[in-house]
């Protein structure tokens, strides 16, 4: 039987890192297989691109080419990573995916949503997560969670970037029924027995 | 009075080099102030994935990234290089574009025009080449030329590959007027001879 893909979104602070463990081992502990990865990144040359999107340029990094980069480096992914793990039957958590391509170069940047439904069905062709957990925050308290931390160019954002970033995530997950959301306002413990409970429900209705 | 784009297309032995100081000496000797430029590239970041793109790589490079990639450096390219140079009058000569790409991962590796074709609106909006030299030359003859040379991951291909290229070139020059075909199997000096000729009437015709 063929793996089950599993994503998880958040903003900045939203203990992302954190949950990311949850999934992980309360998949583990079902007796699953789980192999973990992340975007952009997860082959050799979406890492470089990785590399290429969160670096500090001499140039503006035009949005355009920015939405293109991680859908070239999502694409090295799935056809190298993704797909042959799920065939083999391995269950896959990444740490965000496309869910949050729509929140940040769509509702954030303000590109065309159609642009990135076009590179989505491309791309990823029929493939789509099986459920996608958002971590939800409001972006004043997840910056002051992350205030001490060194941060790269997309973190760098304002907040008002960040707003739309949270606004496209929840319109996504009004349309989307793969999507999850968990309040990511309560006590870290709290989200991650939220977290917890929305897998053991999922593994529960795939078996 | 804003610059004129010029782009210079070939397969491997064609003579691009020589000829493309040939457009740029020609231009300059008509009184233009001149840009030489190439793709993929032509700023830090389009530069960075040029080398990624020519790179060989311990995983399967795919078709769809390969295309997406382009596209990313080509609007870095245009947006903080090409647009605002011809803005302020230069002229701008291009080592490859976007006739390239539908000759290279379009018919060589027979990915869909239409993409293409969406992904040089988004990429280009109504931003087309006013003139497009291809040197045309069947890739057996080009491939002898340039044996001794070292190649990259593009160059490697397979000839029935480049023949395709060659096919894409031929049907993209019946249906763009900017393009023109010139003979590149007779000597450099006549091949070069051609350029000229075709540059010098393209000035007389903007002025």
């Amino acid at each position: 039987m063929s793996g089950r893909f599993i994503t998880l979104e958040g903003s900045e602070g939203a203990g992302k890192s954190t949950n990311l463990e949850v999934v992980c081992k309360t998949l583990v502990q079902a007796g699953i297989d789980v192999y973990r990865t992340r975007e952009p990144g997860g082959t050799p040359l979406a890492e470089a691109l990785r590399k290429l999107l969160l670096a500090e340029w001499d140039e503006t990094v035009d949005g355009v080419a920015e939405l293109l980069l991680m859908f070239a480096a999502r694409r090295q992914h799935l056809v190298n990573e993704i797909e042959p793990r799920l065939a083999a039957g391995q269950w896959v958590v990444c740490d965000r995916f496309t869910d949050a391509t729509f929140a940040y170069q769509g509702y954030g940047r303000g590109l065309p949503l159609s642009y990135i439904e076009a590179l989505e069905s491309w791309v990823q062709e029929s493939r789509r997560p099986d459920l996608s957990l958002y971590l939800d925050l409001d972006p004043k308290i997840g910056r002051a969670r992350i205030a001490d931390r060194v941060q790269d160019r997309l973190e760098r954002e304002e907040l008002m970037f960040f707003e739309a970033v949270r606004q496209g995530y929840l319109a996504r997950a009004r349309e989307q029924s793969h999507m999850h959301v968990i309040d990511a306002s309560v006590p870290l413990a709290e989200v991650s027995a939220a977290v917890a409970g929305v897998v053991q429900t999922f593994v529960a209705s795939q078996t």
